[in-house]
């Protein structure tokens, strides 16, 4: 069976017009959420040190770095956007393999974008075909080739970077072959890494690697015809199971993106639903931290093996703490990387309340769900079940969700008019006429050069 | 064990004085051999369409594409020299691995030799501590790292790569240990990609990941602290069995690069004892291809095998041709990339020669041996053993070959006295107050811009 050509054939050969406008709307919300994640993080000491490292490098400076004055070429942007938006863990999330799809895509073709114009409905599509390629190939090889070891973000996000990059490209046949081919060979990021500042410049990697495959493959720098099924090829030699029809079975019928989460909360998964649980209660009864005796939560277990830190003292402790994230998700109503600071974490009001949370495992509750029980220090307990956390696949978070969450990750980074500015852009990327404008949009006036 | 902070210890803080006279040697042999073949493939297409891919997107232009007039960004010129220095496949091996030690180390470390001044001493000292990573890691998980279908020139390399540059940059340990994790993290390459032009591109690609990953690392990028033996790191990762201590034990007593072997002829190793014994025999009898009635070879099976192509019809199908090759090694007493052109294999002269000879197998004979028997149109049969081919460690090029076959891959290409004068160059590497002066003495004059 031919793999790599078929799914070649379709990259080359689809047409916009065939994407579901369901899935073109996804489209909008993943690269808004990539886009605030990368501007969100584009200050952390992991982009400086690489920055520092790299910047002097640079070929024509022809694109941007998100949310900073800094321009590189397009090649160091990508790799330096695909790190920015993967920072905070706080992209988005295939589930069926934990694949983050848009770093590793959005940052090679919106480089591409600002290099020479490109329209709305061309970059959308080699981003709805770029996130396809990908998380198909993510599908065949999961789940041995993550418990191999391999970081699975980076090893299938280059075939995806390569793909919506030769798809911009205008590649033929023979050379998204080709390009899958360079992809393969380039095919690494290890789950070693996790912890360290190397991790997040994953995405950014396969990012800058797709790229390059793109730019070779379109001047007939040739590879194996079976980058992806040969013998020695990618899922051979990186999995252990392999299962081909998830990558070219129903092309065209079904979308990958359409399965496409988005993380409301700056902290590990198990966590999303006590925090939804406690934002809720919040809201609907105008809750303050002053009126309440105890928060008591009935966990999975995983929520107690993970996040059961009792008293973090530093703002990446709290991700661990699900004291915390109740805490602040009660007396801010969100638990955004603001609520994950150094100063957040030893907040008095916060440590106050947090040492008035409990939580025990209650058995048979789903990993997706919680039960909240807030007793007031008027007596009144109010109780809320949680089914399904926001951000799952089942409760998804609103357009209106996305954009609380990126106006909370450009805080402090852009105004508020920019920031407003931005929003609109992302969600009308579809019609743009230039897409590399909201590249630049995302620049502070304060740092534009 | 802690095996990436051993070897990272070892890499800092080694002294060149401690590095034996016959290293160093070995080390310029390398070296020599290694520039001769990036400029004699400096004109191939495989080259032509990279740089027309990537050379617009260079940055500051401060190193030399070995052999052209082009010029690149640091990375860059990694990424072209370790691709044309393995475009003929006529490179170096460390025969216990197949690694082909030169490409991806050397290919760094001459790159930021040429951005800031390096004495000899310091450059040759990277490279033999690059070469003793590499071929160190390729020790530990050969051959199931191989055998899983990875091109241990590129995933082993990348450290190479990573430890040289790293050791010019003046790293400390702590900075070496990230640097061989960013290493580790960026391992790839597939042996699927073998016959395709991306297959020599992976040493070029091995030299510019390595490179940048001691970039990072010099400004205090983290990894993981375990990058090699992590439960899921390369070792684990990228081979089914690992040998530790053919990385931490007897470092600095034992040194790999002392196992390095050249390649006299530009084809398949299996051919070289039947072209040696006839370059023996032409030279011994100063023969003509008019004297000669027949060649008859007993060979190992495998020389049939996989060079039994009676007709070739193409310079490369030449290099499948035990009976192209021994017909141009008594016409030509050589078979260097000139005796594989089209016009080579379809010269009148070597058609006729090429068409008496004859092979058979021999039961008991090594891969490394050859029985030929010249009959002489006066009725004399001249016979020949060949019980270690040349090239082999049992019988090690020459100086004076390793020269030979350096003027073989440069004819052309350089004028005489600008191969005199580089050949020169990289025998004194070890004396040099600048080695990027050999880089740029590999410029033939026409070319300089």
């Amino acid at each position: 069976m031919e793999v790599t050509r078929t799914l070649a054939r379709f990259l080359v050969n689809h047409r916009y017009a065939d994407v579901p406008e369901k899935v073109r709307h996804e489209a909008a919300r993943s690269f808004l959420n990539w886009v605030g994640c990368a501007v969100g993080a584009s200050r952390h000491e992991t982009v400086e040190r690489a920055l520092a490292a790299l910047s002097e490098f640079s070929g024509p400076r022809e694109a941007t770095v998100l949310g900073r004055g800094d321009r590189l070429d397009i090649m160091l942007a990508a790799l330096m956007n695909g790190t920015t938006s993967h920072t905070f863990d706080f992209d988005d999330t295939h589930l069926k393999t934990i694949i983050h799809p848009s770093g590793p895509v959005a940052s090679a073709i919106l480089a591409l974008a600002e290099r020479k114009p490109v329209s709305g409905p061309d970059f959308l599509h080699a981003f709805v075909l770029g996130v396809e390629a990908e998380c198909r190939i993510g599908n065949a090889v999961y789940p041995s080739h993550y418990d191999v070891g391999w970081h699975i973000t980076a090893t299938a996000g280059v075939f995806g970077a390569a793909a919506a990059a030769g798809r911009l490209l205008g590649l033929n046949e023979q050379q998204m072959v080709w390009a899958l081919g360079i992809a393969a060979t380039q095919s690494s990021g290890l789950r070693e890494m996790f912890g360290s500042m190397v991790k997040p410049m994953h995405p950014g990697n396969a990012a800058r690697n797709g790229l390059l495959a793109a730019l070779l493959a379109s001047n007939n720098f040739t590879s194996a015809e079976q980058g992806i099924e040969g013998r020695r090829g990618f899922a051979s030699v990186l999995a252990t199971e392999r299962k081909y029809g998830e990558i070219t079975e129903r092309l065209g019928e079904t979308w990958e993106l359409a399965l496409n989460t988005y993380k409301p909360f700056a902290c590990g998964i198990v966590e999303h639903p006590a925090i939804d649980g406690c934002i809720q209660l919040r809201n609907e009864h105008k809750l303050k931290a002053g009126d309440i005796e105890s928060i008591a939560l009935r966990v999975h277990p995983l929520v107690l093996e993970l996040t059961g830190k009792k008293t973090p003292q530093s703002g990446l402790e709290g991700k661990f703490s699900v004291y915390h994230s109740c805490a602040v998700a009660v007396i801010h109503g969100a638990a955004g990387e603001a609520q994950y600071s150094d100063a957040a974490v030893r907040d008095p009001a916060v440590t106050a309340l947090r040492d008035r949370v409990t939580a025990t495992v209650e058995t048979g509750i789903h990993e997706d769900q919680v039960r909240v029980a807030i007793r007031l220090k008027s007596g009144k307990v109010l109780e809320k079940y949680v089914e399904h956390a926001v951000g799952s696949l089942d409760r998804p978070m609103s357009d209106a969700d996305l954009e609380a969450k990126f106006r909370g990750l450009t805080e402090g980074i852009l105004s508020r008019a920019e920031t407003d500015k931005l929003i609109r852009l992302c969600w009308e990327v579809g019609k743009s006429k230039d897409v590399g404008e909201i590249a630049r949009a995302s620049v502070p006036a304060a740092a534009a050069r």
